[in-house]
């Protein structure tokens, strides 16, 4: 039998999930857990990376993140769900990967360099933020990942992994570590509801997984469409309005999809019937994640054992690793002390 | 009774002791051990940041280092010896505090950029060494150090600790991390036999307290001494002559030293003779060194245990500060799990 692929994935625990990242990500974790060996990551030392002088916004939300995950039908038989600074093995990986790499090298990564643009540091970038790649190789080759998905503008987070890879291997004549492959989505990106590419919690333009029906209801109401879609009678674009591409991505009704779009097309649909469409089926898609939620939220002790049973286990691969890999170093004395 | 002043020291494993680390700071750990709770390090993690590609070189130096310092008279009862790289918590501390230091910060240490230039990086320094002072300062708070011997050229790591001690207190509104001063030392360096201002391993200019009677009587007789002596009854100069200042440093007859150097000043003392009287003097200092290092040299294995139990003690200090650490940035989900 083949040996099962193994998947890295995680989430800063920054915020609540949102159905951008159902579509983007969870989803296909639900999918793959039972093709793959998969970890979840709670991603909280990265988060502290640009959070220091927010730790609540990091610790408030890493339960959250967990329940999010158990319920849109992350499965804790199939998916170890762990916390990433009680790994203690990641933080001693990034310090040793830190020295195979150039200063140089680190300057140049286009997504750090992007990111640091969009969060406006400047000069006041955070070390620890500039050198997260590296972090992230860690949690990546400890658990000797074969996939990681990330978006688009995420691959050259795993080339730097893969470059330490090479670099680790050939350094010390060992084929330890593994290459992984990027994992990108079919599906691309949901639109924020101001119509903006991406959904963001940052952008203030998302709809949360947890969100109550009156709060989806009023953020529907305010979606943006198509701004020249002033008269019902008017013809709409139906490309670039995030309202259509919500019902691509939850509705189960395809041909009566196929219809609006041609009615909204040709004119007559007006927009608050096409949301109040929209609102049902999001509604009808939330509603068993909702109910799950609910009854999960009752159980919070079982939600803090599972981390802590995740935790282990993600434990005793990551210091597998980390034993190799100083063995792979010669820095193995006191198991192999002949010197 | 007041609180015994707590002292970080420590050497990368790069090579042996030598007369050099023997004024500079091996003769005041010996004195020190009594008076305050002292630490040793042996500095591999930090020895890795540019050696990562020789890792033979640190690993074959570490049980020397510890031999070297049990032979000079340290303590293993006083002072706990300990191996850096087996304290996990060291590791994790240094990232955390790296998300308290800005890039632009880390480019800007004098002591790294002087550095940089001497071992000739240039663009390819390893991002490992352009950190290692956020790595030192892990080292010197999760001891709770309050004194560290440095060189004048390393104050600005002293520094660069204080600074994160006083942004961590400050950002998570706790006292836990303990300022650090800087201990120069009295005796300013020792020169090289070539007459260097500094005697170094990597200078070939070094007198090993292991080295055999042999080759310190070489290296003796090819010491610099003043460059314009060359005939016994021309005067020569002491300010400068390396052969004087090791006098000063290991000789006991101070009187006959000081008309030894009267003697050379006027003219008519001879530099063989001279260094013959050198010779003497430091087979004297260096003959119950040796002795020691002969019989424990034979007791490898008690070395090793000695190891561990400092490595263990080390161990139980630094997981006590990294748990207040924890806390403090209220990453303690699994002992506080209010969420």
């Amino acid at each position: 039998m083949k040996k099962k692929e193994i998947i890295l994935t995680g989430d800063r625990p920054t915020g609540p999930l949102h159905l951008g990242h159902f579509v983007g990500s969870l989803r296909s974790r639900v999918e793959l857990q039972e093709k793959c060996v998969q970890y979840i990551m709670i991603a909280d030392a990265q988060a502290m990376t640009d959070h220091a002088k927010e730790p609540f916004k990091v610790r408030e939300n890493i339960l959250q993140l967990a329940i999010d995950y158990l319920s849109v039908g992350i499965d804790p038989e199939e998916t170890t769900i762990f916390i990433q600074s009680y790994v203690p093995a990641l933080f001693e990986l990034t310090l040793y990967y830190l020295n195979l790499v150039t200063w140089n090298r680190l300057k140049h990564n286009p997504t750090v360099k992007q990111e640091i643009t969009q969060k406006g540091f400047k000069e006041s970038v955070p070390a620890g933020f500039f050198i997260y790649p590296i972090s992230q190789a860690a949690d990546i080759t400890a658990f000797k990942a074969d996939l990681v998905p990330v978006g688009e503008d995420q691959k050259p987070m795993i080339e730097q992994t893969n470059e330490i890879v090479r670099t680790f291997n050939r350094t010390y004549k060992k084929n330890i570590l593994v290459e992984a492959k990027a994992l990108i989505p079919k599906m691309g990106r949901l639109p924020g509801i101001d119509g903006h590419f991406k959904m963001g919690k940052s952008l203030n333009n998302a709809i949360f997984l947890s969100d109550s029906v009156d709060v989806i209801r009023k953020k529907v109401k305010k979606m943006y469409t198509d701004s020249n879609h002033l008269r019902i009678e008017d013809p709409g674009k139906v490309e670039g309005n995030p309202v259509f591409s919500y019902l691509d991505a939850f509705g189960e009704e395809k041909e009566k999809i196929a219809d609006l779009k041609a009615h909204y097309q040709r004119g007559g649909l007006g927009d608050a019937m096409l949301k109040n469409y929209l609102l049902e089926v999001l509604l009808t898609f939330l509603k068993p994640i909702q109910k799950k939620r609910f009854e999960i939220e009752k159980e919070r002790g079982y939600v803090i054992e599972l981390l802590k049973k995740g935790t282990k286990a993600a434990n005793e691969i990551a210091q597998k690793t980390l034993f190799e890999v100083r063995e792979a170093m010669h820095l193995d004395y006191f198991t192999n002390f002949i010197l």
